[in-house]
């Protein structure tokens, strides 16, 4: 299939690029700075042209993302604005905008985190998008079939244990290898709506 | 008590005032264009003013809130970031400006709704707008403490049939009342984090 993946130069693309590589699947890779399209998918125009530019695709694979992390009570109100845009709606608009353009039989593939279901301190804004997402995910099934559209929840990979394990203590990691399975679990499935909780 | 309630003329907001009327709480209501103090929650800089101008709070309750329902393939960008903004980041607003205006003991009481567990066609902004809802209430629990965060997440309400049945075919709808009962629990009890589901 050919499948474009958001985020492929990151702790988790990197591992699910290899994993759909192994799996003899042609990628395009997607990031502002890296891979064979740079652009910033949380500016919805960027993602207009993204779908004028890449065509044929058979699924859509999002593992990059990025949200504020500060205690509530530091967090702005433009904090959550920005967590919500470059978390959420970033993913949203790949769906809401690539949906006519998938193969009748395609699937987007999104990305949330424990944060949804396992708060952290510090987290609440990525709680927020990550809770928007998932619900997206369950919503969106119902009206884009034959499409599909599911997404993959990791706890803390064992990769970024180092950069952000004292926010996470006590959660056990998971090898970006196991989050990188359910990428192929969703794409090459039949499962739709589907949140695959990974390490947790 | 005293308590500030949001969208107190609303067909959810109205059952929720008498409740907490018939359990002896003061109430201060909140409208656009209804209520004791008239502004727009969705707008940041009002809910600034909003706790200027009332002060001495025990808890805030929201049972106000819009989206926009429109089939996936309709629904705009702009709609997903309005509803987003007017159903979650409102209530979010809420909580964060209005935590270091509550009283130690007191609470804040948010509304979501079934869309974000079972969706229906035509409410994926919506489901997205509750899950966000959801995920922060979770969130913010374990760092607003002592202070309280919960969410009511009703099913259609028997006040709203003629409105919303259709969209909600096979729903078996709950009286508004059975809702504004959670919202006592809340604002009474001593729960945190909690999502109360009524009537599913
Ligand atoms: N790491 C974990 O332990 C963990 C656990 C659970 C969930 N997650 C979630 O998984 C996702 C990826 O995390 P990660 O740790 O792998 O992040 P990362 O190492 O920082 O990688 C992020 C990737 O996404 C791309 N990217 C980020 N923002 C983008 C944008 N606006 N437009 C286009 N590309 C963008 C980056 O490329 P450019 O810099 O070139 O744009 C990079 O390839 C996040 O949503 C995160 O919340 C991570
Ligand atoms: N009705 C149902 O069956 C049902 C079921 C599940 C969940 N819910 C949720 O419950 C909430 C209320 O629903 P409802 O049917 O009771 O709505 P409603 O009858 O339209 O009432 C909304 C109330 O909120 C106020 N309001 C709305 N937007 C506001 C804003 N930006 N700033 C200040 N006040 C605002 C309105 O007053 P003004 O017009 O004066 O601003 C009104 O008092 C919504 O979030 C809805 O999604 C409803």
């Amino acid at each position: 299939m050919k499948i474009l993946l958001v985020g492929a130069s990151g702790t988790l693309g990197s591992a699910v690029a290899q994993a759909l590589d192994a799996r003899g699947h042609e990628l395009v890779t997607v990031g502002r700075g890296s891979g064979d399209v740079r652009l910033d998918v949380s500016d919805p125009q960027a993602v207009g042209r993204l779908y004028e530019r890449v065509t044929g695709l058979d699924a859509v694979a999002v593992a990059g993302g990025e949200a504020v992390f500060k205690p509530l009570d530091a967090l702005s109100g433009d904090d959550f604005t920005a967590t919500l845009r470059t978390k959420a709606l970033s993913q949203i608009e790949l769906v809401r905008q690539g949906a006519r353009h998938l193969a009748p039989n395609g699937s987007f593939t999104l990305v949330t985190g424990i944060l949804s279901e396992e708060p952290v301190a510090g987290g609440a804004a990525a709680s927020a998008a990550n809770g928007a997402v998932e619900a997206f995910v369950r919503a969106a099934a119902i009206e884009l079939a034959p499409r599909r559209v599911n997404a993959v929840s990791p706890t803390l990979l064992t990769e970024s244990v180092e950069a952000y394990g004292d926010i996470f203590a006590g959660y056990e990691p998971v090898p970006a290898a196991s989050a990188a399975a359910a990428y192929v679990r969703s794409v090459e499935g039949r499962h739709t709506g589907r949140v695959y909780r990974v390490g947790f």
